[in-house]
């Protein structure tokens, strides 16, 4: 087994879920994923904590198998419900043997299959847990790379040390924290303020999402004004949304377009109120992620780029007596912030082509 | 796929477990068998149920990876208490990747653990249950047979007429119930003689198991009397028993030898008290299973064979006021019937050299 699993199987337990004896873990897992399995199962021994693997949310296969199959209403079973319900630590890892394996589900099917199962996906949301990725073959194929250069991509990006990652990182919650007004500057593209007064932002180091490494906040629903080009592609339901292009006034998307796939955009804006709208800024810090791989959990990380995600806020964003925007969907979007960019906090400018003001090379100019 | 992969995904669900609208079914399986349960998928959607893939009992290489590294007392894990308790129905597929994954764990630690999780074998047993096997290439390895020669063996013990069986078994069930004694003769090495008195023979016509094809039920434990060869290897902890001859006075083996692993058979039969008594006689008419695969779920249906297990009894079987056997253990060894052999129920003769007497070409003498 390459060694950088068992470092993998670790980090997940000693520092993302912070493992205890006792604990009862669920681990929803591809089999493709197979040695990181074994490798956690050494770990949460060594703890004495009790594992039980699962294939339910990943299991893809499984998924569209049934759902290609089924009819009628969707219920909430009630053996999963007890699961999670009597689970203290939930495992998800990401891994697949196609990534293009739900490509031929009916889209109205699985977005009924999704709400219907939303209960089972907030108790698993309120106890610990972390999403991770096994660097399957599949998973590189997609990202265009061989499967040794993904490995490499993906345990340079997990196998850190996240404690130094958490303090560098806050140095950007503690600007943001507090301020009133964001403006993202990129090229002649991208120009676009928003209110984050009263929400706070958040510092991911490792622990739901791993690998972390970024910030993110939720923008004050109403407040976001300007306009918005997304130079990375958006991977929706196994289709490529490139050069993707948002207006804003008064907070709601009132224009847009994109070079490839709109309709799939329209599909995704045009599903609530609240699917226009942002629910999320986040500000990639990873700097390990040094490219694209069609696999949000990486690449809203990316160093030198910053995301926004049309849609759902995360309630622990969002300050009392705030306005948190709901919606069924949750679409990240990601701009190139490397060069010919500067992101803007309260009027000063806090990070320049890439660098923080808190960093080495910064320049305001 | 195969398409024999759907049509057994249709014996388990439409007849060996009769699944329900809403039923909500577990289904541990390892994932080589990965094609049969997509088909489950598809047949459990179609009646409207509900499907949990988990990877407890047969996920050795997970099992071996937290058993080797494990440490003190094992508890039972309330998570997977609570899923077993809200299951209806449980569909476990035996399939391996390595036949041998379990071969360095620590027998002690082993007999711990199986005994420690007691409880949730009882909950499962409890409910509806199904335990099938998937043709791996592993399977087919120990079995001695190239992959397809394996799949068209167990293909062909698995999709059969079980109405038909079960009214074919029925006839010897209706000559065992009811009956006093049973004598087991096969040439020089095997004369054995117990009663079955109050005692309740089932047909096994593949619920429970699939394949199914053998009625068994259980000796009254003081009453075994005679000797025993067993033709056929007793494969217990990937290690192989042959030639196991066995001695019963009053019930209990008081002499026994083995041609190959004698030490193993001294492990079993020395557990407890109840390990040196019967706890199991059942008779193989599934006449698909032709050869012996070092598979339990398949040898003892075996055509042609009787079997009997030292160790527990089934409860089912044992007619109230009887004694029941009580072991940790339950291994069941096989004795070809086919030639110079045969089978007397309260002194009349029911089977000569495998064939019973309400088949053609049945001959007294």
């Amino acid at each position: 087994m390459d060694p950088r699993i068992r470092e993998h199987a670790a980090v997940i337990v000693d520092h993302s879920v912070g493992l205890d004896a006792g604990d009862n873990v669920v681990i929803d897992a591809h089999p493709v994923s197979e040695d990181l399995v074994a490798a956690l199962h050494e770990k949460i021994a060594d703890v004495g904590a009790n594992p039980l693997v699962i294939q339910q949310r990943l299991g893809k296969r499984f998924r569209r198998a049934y759902l290609r199959n089924h009819d009628g209403e969707f219920e909430v079973p009630e053996h999963e419900r007890a699961l999670f319900e009597a689970m203290d630590v939930y495992i998800a890892i990401r891994a697949d043997a196609n990534v293009s394996e739900e490509s031929d589900i009916d889209g109205d099917v699985q977005t009924a299959y999704s709400q219907a199962r939303q209960p089972l996906l907030e108790e698993r949301l309120g106890k610990t847990w972390c999403l991770t990725q096994y660097p399957a073959a599949a998973n590189a194929q997609l990202a265009e790379l061989s499967t040794e250069a993904y490995e490499n991509f993906v345990y340079d990006a997990v196998l850190k040390d996240w404690d130094a990652v958490r303090d560098h990182q806050q140095q950007m919650c503690d600007i943001m924290n507090g301020a009133a007004e964001v403006r993202i500057v990129s090229g002649e593209t991208t120009d676009v303020t928003m209110s984050v007064e009263g929400n706070e932002t958040l510092n991911d180091y490792g622990e739901n999402n791993l690998p972390g490494g970024e910030v993110f906040t939720a923008p004050v629903p109403d407040s976001v004004e300007g306009e918005v080009y997304f130079d990375k592609p958006v991977y929706q339901r196994g289709q490529e949304i490139t050069g993707a292009r948002l207006v804003f006034e008064d907070g709601e998307a009132v224009e847009w377009s994109a070079e490839k796939n709109e309709d799939v955009l329209d599909d995704i804006l045009t599903t609530d109120e609240g699917a226009r709208r942002l629910g999320e800024l986040g500000i990639g810090m990873n700097r390990d992620i040094d490219r694209f791989t069609y696999n949000m959990l990486f690449d809203e990380k990316m160093g030198d780029t910053v995301h926004m995600a049309v849609g759902r806020a995360y309630t622990e964003c969002v300050g009392e007596g705030n306005e948190q925007n709901h919606s069924a969907v949750h679409v990240d979007m990601i701009v190139d912030m490397s060069e010919d960019s500067f992101i803007e906090v309260d009027g000063e400018i806090v990070q320049r082509n890439g660098t923080f003001r808190f960093e080495d090379g910064f320049s305001e100019e």
